[in-house]
């Protein structure tokens, strides 16, 4: 079964990953049956804590590919994504989800996937996170000019 | 009050990046009462569906400081950030969040931050996008590795 084939080759990232001073995560981009991308952590190893494996693999697939509508592509991670990592999965309009361990591996482990899905889900005052709304009245500026903007690109 | 100077700044260049051919979003990073980053929503012009302007920001802040982590950052954002881009400011511990426009009004012109929000509420088994587990007890095999290696960086 090539789900199996895609998803052994996004646990196989993930351990090497190790050996090459990055976190215990790797993704792979199918589509068409064909792998387009792959993706592994290197938060550490680039100093960027967006660079989760999901992420660098969606950039990679969307760079390839020209667009940054990934619809009609399969993305296998070895773990289930965190909130940053999904959300940039729905951005990408990627049509299916594979992933191996859960968010509660990654908890055991050390890592917040699982504080951060349980900061999500409070309203803002609720959360650890200081969070404070400021001059509404202006910012909603930009959005009107968006919408007043005829050719934009709308994703 | 240097809030409100640092959240204009954010708003204007929202603004600006219209007309630059990139959606109505503008982010900057402060720490210690200075900027230290800026971004803007380049998803189109880069094609890039992780190219928001909180995402694009904090990578640029932490290249800059030559460090994944930005606890003592604050982050003014000219719109509530997305789960993609609120998972990314709490992986990289910033301190505070201060923000414009809100969720409402962005999914009000068109954008999906509000869907994707509701959508990360949801059971996997719920969501819109098809979401399956694979191979678990071979995916585990890399926090094993993980858990045994000692030099390790954590984060």
């Amino acid at each position: 079964m090539d789900d199996i084939k895609f998803m052994k080759k996004a646990i196989k990232l993930s351990i090497e990953n190790i050996k090459n001073g990055g976190g215990p995560f790797g993704a792979v981009i199918v589509k068409d049956g064909k792998i387009i991308a792959t993706g592994v952590n290197r938060v550490t190893a680039h100093t960027d804590p967006t660079a989760h494996a999901e992420v660098n693999a969606i950039r990679k697939a969307s760079k390839k590919l020209g667009t940054f509508d990934l619809a009609g592509c399969e993305i296998y991670s070895s773990c289930e994504p965190c909130p940053m990592c999904l959300g940039a999965i729905y951005w990408a309009h990627c049509d299916k989800l594979y992933y191996g361990n859960t968010k509660t591996d990654a908890k055991n482990i050390g890592f917040d996937d699982s504080f951060i899905y349980d900061e999500i889900d409070l309203t803002a005052e609720k959360r650890q996170l200081k969070t404070y709304q400021l001059l509404p009245e202006e910012a909603i500026e930009a959005f009107k000019d968006w919408t007043n903007t005829e050719d934009k690109v709308k994703y």
